[in-house]
């Protein structure tokens, strides 16, 4: 029973870094309270088992979203797992309350530079105006969203920087729930930007 | 050849009232200038014909995206068509001017109302915030987008207002593009709203 689930959704890992890296590091760390879910791997078919993703997350205290940002938003396949597994009734609405007072954490990458996400930038806005259904996600689910972990102009970052990028991500997850409590979140430095 | 391309995207027909009527107000109106496109019929296994779906919209001069808005967003299946036709070197980047200059235009239903969209709603924010996703995907592939139709409390609206609706919106692509030029964008009043 692990305490907290990463929800892995990379369509391509063998043209992913960040992403590879990251789940790279959380199995070497070989945590028996992290469960690494790689949605890919499992569904490569785009047919969910609701049942057993609903059962993992009943038992998890983080949920993580281990993803790129594909033009703007989730993967495909990430977007079908929120459609379908966060359902009325179970995740919000009346009766829906099974993931209240969990925690969820956006960790994710883009090819972008951060300046790239600004009014003066190709994508026009800053990063976080893109976050907003994250944000709102985690809230209609009475979850609380802790601040997302972005790496960006991820085809680009030198070796060892991605390296120390994952470790902080690892160690951050292994210091949880005590970095985690009295509305603060700590994580090691890293060239990773908050949004 | 087509003018304008609807490409429809709802993951049960069945259960729909908004894309459904607009869908059939669209068949009824049998233009030879609109073809429609039913993504989820095309790919109930989500394995996309790439070069179906580009040469289409080679052809078009207006393409519609028509689809509920789920979780904030597009229905997966639109998102993968996104994430995979939309492709780096074509729609967007260094040579990727396939759409430039061709109309973009969402239409779109939501179950939650206007005032669900709002600080004080339940979604937290207006339903413009959530549309920046559209609007930045146009402005990458250089096309122009059309502001947006929403029609709100799509499993309340009563049907008259919907079959109103959809000949609304059937009217206005017959009308396109005499109805869109100069910078202007008319079309038939209704009850819906304009983002």
């Amino acid at each position: 029973m692990s305490e907290i689930l990463i929800l892995q959704a990379h369509p391509d890992l063998s043209r992913s870094r960040v992403t590879r890296a990251l789940a790279q590091a959380v199995t070497a760390a070989a945590s028996p309270r992290i469960a690494l879910r790689d949605l890919y791997q499992r569904y490569p078919d785009y047919a969910l088992d609701l049942d057993a993703e609903q059962a993992a997350l009943g038992q998890a205290r983080l949920i993580v979203l281990l993803q790129p940002l594909h033009w703007y938003g989730m993967p495909a396949l990430l977007k079908l797992w929120v459609d379908e597994v966060l359902a009325f009734g179970w995740a919000y609405g009346p009766g829906g309350r099974a993931l209240a007072g969990k925690d969820c954490w956006l960790v994710t990458s883009t090819g972008g530079s951060r300046s790239d996400y600004s009014p003066q930038g190709p994508h026009g806005h800053a990063i976080e105006d893109f976050l907003l259904p994250y944000a709102q996600l985690a809230r209609l689910c009475g979850m609380r969203q802790l601040p997302p972990l972005i790496l960006h102009e991820a085809h680009r970052v030198a070796d060892a920087e991605l390296h120390q990028h994952a470790l902080g991500f690892v160690q951050t997850l292994l210091a949880y729930p005590q970095n985690c409590s009295g509305g603060s979140w700590r994580m090691p430095q890293s060239r990773a930007s908050w949004a």
